[in-house]
């Protein structure tokens, strides 16, 4: 089978970039993947990881002969390093990107192309990930059975959504498409909402309370171990489809309040009840747990 | 080594009860276990799963000869059970308990033992489980790691409560003891505040929303999948605590929502480091993550 893109060049080969060039080299998906990133130890944690097939420090050599440059550095690092990568991308190169937010990352990425009318970005978000960072805990088969949304722009050639939803579904991701701010506004609700909800979990207690606590405060609150830096970007990136999402949460949980307060106990069972099966049908829809990395 | 009890029985050989007779069957902590239980379906899982060295259906019978009683059905299945153990506990027996919550518990259990003097009670509450329920989810190792609270009440024989905790100390569990009240506000706020959140959060997304997660929204409401009955009987018994801890939850969301939606994001970013600080902190202080059923 012909690869899908001759050379995939991936900016930030941490969990999420290192995760992907690992699963874009076992499965040949590219002809060869190049890891570009600001620090050696940590290239070199790449290669030797198989996430890459070479390394540079150097954007502009990194990305000069990719048809496909992924990028998967932090968000606020994208500002910085966009410049390197139009003045030198490939003619028609094909861009896209992992970030867990898309307005404002758009806005960055497409300011720098806006004299790149040949190179083609779809911007992309695995929704996937590990509260442990760097290509250490990156592993080949973290997209299987995950979603990834593409948010392509009005203009942008069809040919080229068409290629980065076949490197992701060529990764193991079903592939869905919706608007950008569409995008944000889900998840705000559905990624950024629950990261904070178990980050005020954990402000409830004292540590020494938490200590005696079994694994459902654990496993509830695992996402808040994720990098602090990271999620600061998102907040900041995603701030006003937050606040919604945290006023909606509020209400949701003023109302199970009042029901516990006022001994409404037939109405939360109910309640209870509609939340189990929406869990379960979330492990169902899916096909069981998520694989993970041993 | 003297097992540390002739004979003990177990009310209810579910997931909790069952994976105690699992425990105790393979660390030879006791003679012999029986399992009393109210369906003969779910006594004969539990006899092939090993919980159990016989099986009643009679808790009249089951107690009998018992040195160690402990109930492990579900909280509201108390009161309905109590009758026949308090007439046929042997002599001199030992009574304890799995309930999450305590002081409602205890005034039952007390309530139903006020013609046996003789009988010492040990309320007790193992910091751990499963959102499955059952036999078929029992294992053997799932106290490893975990904490045990025991309440014992003023007047219990100090030697009951020491064989009690050396059972719990047995399988695997630290033990720490604190008053009822106490254990009762305590887990409002590190078992049953997460359960609630995480029901709140299914409840702030739809469905087909929550299908298009990553892993982060599934672990997070992982306990939501919970058995909706038994999380009915833990808020019907310590609705109180888990208002007041609600509460403070509400203050502390609604504290993170004033900072996203004024941008303030140097001071998020302080209490994103602190949560992830206690998160790990968590991980660390018990030694890793907790053992799981493969």
């Amino acid at each position: 089978m012909q690869p899908l893109f001759e050379t995939v060049a991936i900016a930030g080969p941490g969990l999420i970039g290192g995760s992907l060039g690992m699963a874009i080299r076992q499965r040949r998906l590219a002809g060869r993947v190049i890891g570009i990133g600001h620090r050696q130890v940590s290239l070199q944690e790449a290669l030797k990881a198989g996430a890459a097939d070479s390394v540079t420090l150097e954007a502009a050599e990194g990305v000069r002969e990719a048809d496909l440059v992924v990028l998967a550095t932090p968000i606020s690092a994208l500002a910085r390093l966009m410049p390197a990568i139009a003045a030198s991308a490939k003619t028609q190169a094909v861009i896209t990107d992992v970030a867990s937010t898309k307005q404002d990352v758009i806005a960055t990425v497409t300011g720098a192309l806006r004299t790149r009318p040949d190179v083609a970005y779809v911007p992309a978000h695995p929704m996937t990930g590990s509260e442990r960072r760097g290509v250490a805990n990156a592993h080949a088969l973290l997209f299987e059975r995950s979603v990834c949304i593409l948010t392509p722009l009005p203009g942008t050639s069809a040919v080229a959504v068409r290629r980065v939803r076949e490197l992701w579904e060529g990764v193991g991701a079903r592939v869905c498409q919706m608007d950008p701010a569409s995008h944000d506004h889900l998840v705000a609700r559905i990624s950024h909402l629950p990261h904070l909800a178990a980050v005020a979990l954990l402000q409830t207690t004292s540590a020494d309370e938490a200590a005696l606590a079994g694994p459902g405060l654990t496993d509830t609150t695992r996402i808040a171990s994720g990098d602090p830096a990271l999620w600061r970007d998102i907040c900041e990136t995603n701030a006003p489809h937050i606040t919604l999402a945290l006023d909606a949460y509020l209400k949701v949980l003023e109302h199970l309040r009042d029901l516990v307060a006022s001994r409404q106990f037939d109405r939360l069972q109910e309640l209870l009840c509609e939340a189990k099966a929406r869990r379960d049908g979330l492990i169902t829809a899916r096909g069981g747990e998520m694989p993970r990395r041993a």
